[in-house]
């Protein structure tokens, strides 16, 4: 860490830019059946299409929006104190939690005690909760006994693309091919209980962070994606990772893992925690090796266990858990080509070996159900042993792995835990279906969640798209949420501009699964813009995009003028000539010559012809 | 253009930095049945693998090279005389061309007769060939004649990944899904010749173009791809074109597009085919278009029949004809999202529409087949109908147009002409797989052409990734070459930067195909950069890469010490703890304990243990 002890000063204030609404953009919100559902979507106005026959309106599109409170202009930012504790009200009304005195892990209470983090520390005035004895208050618990909660309601109205208000470009959708799941004509929150129920899909919402809004991971929804943050030894300050969650979320990030593993990880937490909109992923068994400075030897399941009451209280919502490193699997991965590439995998292995011993985490993994149900943490089962490379693709060790983890999802299930699985890794085109078709057959339907997978291994500094290439594909499959890769994969840090391209990649593949899976009205928006960028409407082209300002800004690079913002042609063909130009040009003239375009087209050629080359055969007269 | 008078002095010096070798590449040959059939490959060295037990040698990896003699320090460069004339011996020999005085184009011989144009022109020395009056002399020809050709035999050199000599890495490969094709282990000079006799390959090798190094499309080969340059009436000069060709050669262009549509471009282009080792293909309709000053009505066959001939003579090797635009399709187009968004397409459009006749390219087919069988200039049968959008993929215009390029499939083959077919556009994933199905079944197996295809239209300044995902996916179920998109397509004319960025996407993308469809070989290069990247040999690592110069760069960013491309450790885990280490030291741990790896680990596995913490736990020992 660069300076901490300058941390709250430096971080006062916010970067302005990076909270600004996008071009054209406002936050609007859907009010659901009680007042306090308040769903934030952003809404991209439009300009209208000019042409002969005078103005044509061009409506709004909304869409999904995870970029929480920041971009509301009417939302006063103010770090230090966190965003808004929406959930708190709803968590009270179910009545199944308590609030505790002090942190039930001894390593948060000493840090709490510690006047020396004083500094460093986020001051949060209210204490943990926890399930009153007895109680489970899992979304998943609260769906089995039939409770629609406020959370699905949120979220059924946050996944409906509104086709009735915006949908009337929606013309011609191509039905997708849905590999088996059955998406429904419209979101309802019955339906997304029933998901949930079925365990076919889960809703990251620790009590203890009621500042998120709720959302869904589960392949009858949309597709979602995660960016990683995170300090490490030999980089990065607490500041620069707030930033970096709020900036993944700017640009789309659904949600957001917290995989430091430099110093005062439990403070840099506590920050990004209370000022995150989105769920908070965490690898515990990474802060545990610290507390036993790096040596996964010394690694005892109480160190472990304390560090999962620690993150569970600050609110981290999904824990990557390794449980299916087992023992009689290291051997497996003897003879491959890049060994143990998961870092929670290795150390597991580590542990494993040093000891000769099963994993305590296999060992005590119905104790961890019993934590993750007294707080709704979800677990996220971690592939420890995916493939590192096109080598070792789907290979005995990582299948052995899928199986134990489909083995641990029922477990979890019995204690109504809600539980994801994690994906590889390394997969060439033409093995990932396989990936996708064991993990439903042995997870019985729990979400996927895969990292790419990467295609190919032979491009170090573009592997964001080698793996939005895998990522594309297996979103397409069934994957629920996509892991995202950066630039920086394998050789560094990411720093602000990999995070964004990262994620605009994966924003990218997650779409494109969106599209192919035939999602109700996720291509409203590819049809907006479209007929934006077909009618010359420069501006609203960029502002439909998944990133405007670098649109813009490659538009500008060809053609500075202000005016080639308004020209009805572009830096390709020039002033003179437009392919897109003629196709306008033969519609103007079906329609001034009071036809159907159609009409114009099929009947009377001949005649129409004459006509037009009697007019100087061009029609360039328009707006 | 900027400054086209200064153009000869300006550019009598290449960018010595755009074509200095790769690191640690050096550029060798392997030589064929006769001297004068030398192969260039690049061969990268790799340094040697250092454990406990000693020196490992990691043996050179030979790939693919398309950059010519440019990377050859032993070739002297000069773009004032262009490349040597590496085939035309070959062509000499078959004695079935003859030298032409002057050449056939009137265009082409006004514009050697202006000497205003002296100050512009690359002074060529030989004039133009010509086959000789009833003969033909395309590959196509030969192949069927059962001639296996130099050229011929050169391509099957270049295609086989030499397994016996580099191969040893090669021990698990994913044997491919290759969609009915039938990859041989080995490719043989009768192979090819048999794919192009058959029509399912073809060698683009213009007998004017004597410079080129053939390279062949098909689906049994390699997964090509096609980088576009052109200047615009709006910006570029020829220097620049020159440039953006050898700059695109160099990242793996493996055949350049020339779409200019400004001025000179006749100048141009002969600047561009003289010091191009890789074919180059044209639109002769964009020349044929300024001569009529931009008035597509203004067109004539006769205009368009000069353009061919001026081209051909020339030395283009492949041309994109857009005869599929027929009259009746044209209404098909009218309730489109997008229209016609191909600029050749457009223009028979309106040609078309303004005439009401059927299209020139069309009726004139067979006229134009002789010319190109004349010169062997290869067909690129142009897609003027693909869709814009996603909305209008697959359409009925796109399909009829489709089956349209069947039928002239069939009638450019009984004049022995190549013919490859040109493919969409904007599609998404999951109606991909039909476009491939489709061109196989209309085009009798005619080798595939794609522009992406896109799979979302939401992404403007990322178009090099939306449609790198739908090329992989093309490419893997049979595409033979895909058409490059940079990041500015829609936006701007790319810059340097933009066409790299739009090259590497598309390697990749060509590379994922090659690796799913298990062509013989294409893993080895992916083998040993993931072995690299285990053993921490960071410069092999870069080295093995598409781009060795970003991926050190993005290591240096956050590591910039010389030492740290020694470090067995990175900056994702510091250097206290990583994954990739700890299975290193298992492995180790196994060595130094004389048994092996699987022994280690699965046997004896307690006592194992014991010593393991006896020795502290860490085996950090290794240089």
């Amino acid at each position: 860490m660069n300076a901490p002890k300058e941390f709250v000063a430096a971080n006062a204030h916010v970067d302005e830019a990076a909270i600004a609404p996008l071009p054209r953009s406002r936050k609007v919100y859907l009010t659901g059946s009680r007042p306090d559902v308040r769903v934030p979507m952003r809404e991209i106005s439009q300009s209208d299409t000019l042409s002969n026959s005078g103005r044509e309106k061009n409506p709004p599109i909304c869409v999904y929006d995870t970029s929480g409170p920041y971009t509301d202009p009417d939302v006063h930012i103010d770090i230090r104190r966190g965003l808004p504790a929406l959930r708190a009200a709803w968590i009270l009304e179910r009545g199944d939690t308590e609030e505790l005195a002090a942190p039930s892990s001894s390593y948060a209470a000493a840090r709490l005690a510690d006047p020396e983090l004083a500094r460093l520390r986020f001051d949060l005035e209210r204490t943990p909760r926890r399930a009153r004895s007895g109680q489970c208050v899992t979304q998943m618990h609260y769906a089995r006994r039939g409770i629609v909660t406020p959370e699905m309601e949120f979220i059924a109205i946050r996944e409906n693309q509104k086709l009735d208000r915006y949908g009337e470009q929606l013309r011609r959708q191509h039905p997708g091919e849905s590999f088996g799941a059955s998406l429904p004509k419209e979101i309802t929150p019955e339906f997304v209980r029933d998901e949930v129920a079925r365990g076919r899909a889960i809703i990251p919402a620790n009590i203890n962070h009621p500042e998120s809004e709720p959302m869904i991971i589960g392949r009858n929804f949309l597709v979602k994606i995660n960016a990683n943050i995170g300090n490490s030894a030999v980089s990065s300050s607490i500041g620069e990772e707030v930033e970096k969650m709020t900036w993944s979320i700017r640009w789309g990030g659904d949600t957001v893992m917290d995989l430091s593993t430099g110093k005062h990880i439990h403070e840099t937490r506590e920050w990004i925690v209370r000022n995150a909109p989105v769920p908070i992923g965490t690898v515990p068994i990474y802060q545990a090796l610290e507390k036993v400075e790096g040596r996964a030897e010394e690694l005892t399941w109480e160190i472990f266990r304390d560090t999962l009451l620690e993150q569970a209280e600050q609110g981290v919502d999904y824990f990557t858990i390794h449980a299916g490193v087992r023992l009689p699997f290291i051997p497996m991965t003897a003879g491959r080509m890049t060994g143990i590439v998961s870092r929670g995998g290795s150390i597991m292995a580590k542990w494993c070996l040093a000891h000769h011993k099963e994993s305590f985490l296999y060992t005590h993994f119905e104790d961890i159900c019993e934590i993750m149900a007294a707080y709704d943490v979800s677990f996220s089962l971690g592939d420890g042993l995916r493939p590192g490379s096109v080598y070792d693709a789907n290979d005995e060790a990582q299948l052995a792995e899928l199986r134990t983890l489909g083995e641990l999802t029922q477990i979890a299930w019995k204690h109504d835990c809600q539980v994801m699985i994690e994906g590889p890794g390394h997969v060439p085109m033409h093995m990932i279906r396989e990936n996708m078709d064991l993990q439903l057959k042995y997870c019985q339907d729990a979400p996927f969640y895969t990292l790419g997978p990467l295609t190919t291994d032979i491009a170090p500094g573009y592997d964001h798209i080698t793996s939005a290439i895998g990522a594309a594909m297996i979103g397409w499959y069934g994957t629920a949420m996509l892991c995202y890769v950066t630039p920086k994969e394998h050789l560094g840090l990411p720093d602000k501009k990999d995070v964004k391209d990262g994620i605009i990649a994966y924003k990218i593949a997650a779409h494109a699964a969106d599209l192919a899976k035939g999602h109700p009205g996720a291509q409203v928006r590819d049809n907006a813009l479209s007929k934006a960028r077909f009618e010359f409407r420069w501006d609203d082209q960029f502002n439909l995009g998944l990133d405007p300002d670098t649109a813009k800004q490659f538009h500008d690079e060809t053609l500075p003028q202000d005016g080639a913002k308004l020209a009805h042609f572009c830096s390709m063909c020039g002033p003179h000539f437009c392919s897109m130009k003629i196709t306008q040009d033969v519609r103007d003239y079906a329609r001034n010559s009071g036809v159907t375009e159609a009409e114009a087209l099929e009947k009377g050629m001949e005649q129409k012809a004459e006509e037009f080359l009697g007019k100087g055969g061009e029609i360039y007269s328009k707006a």
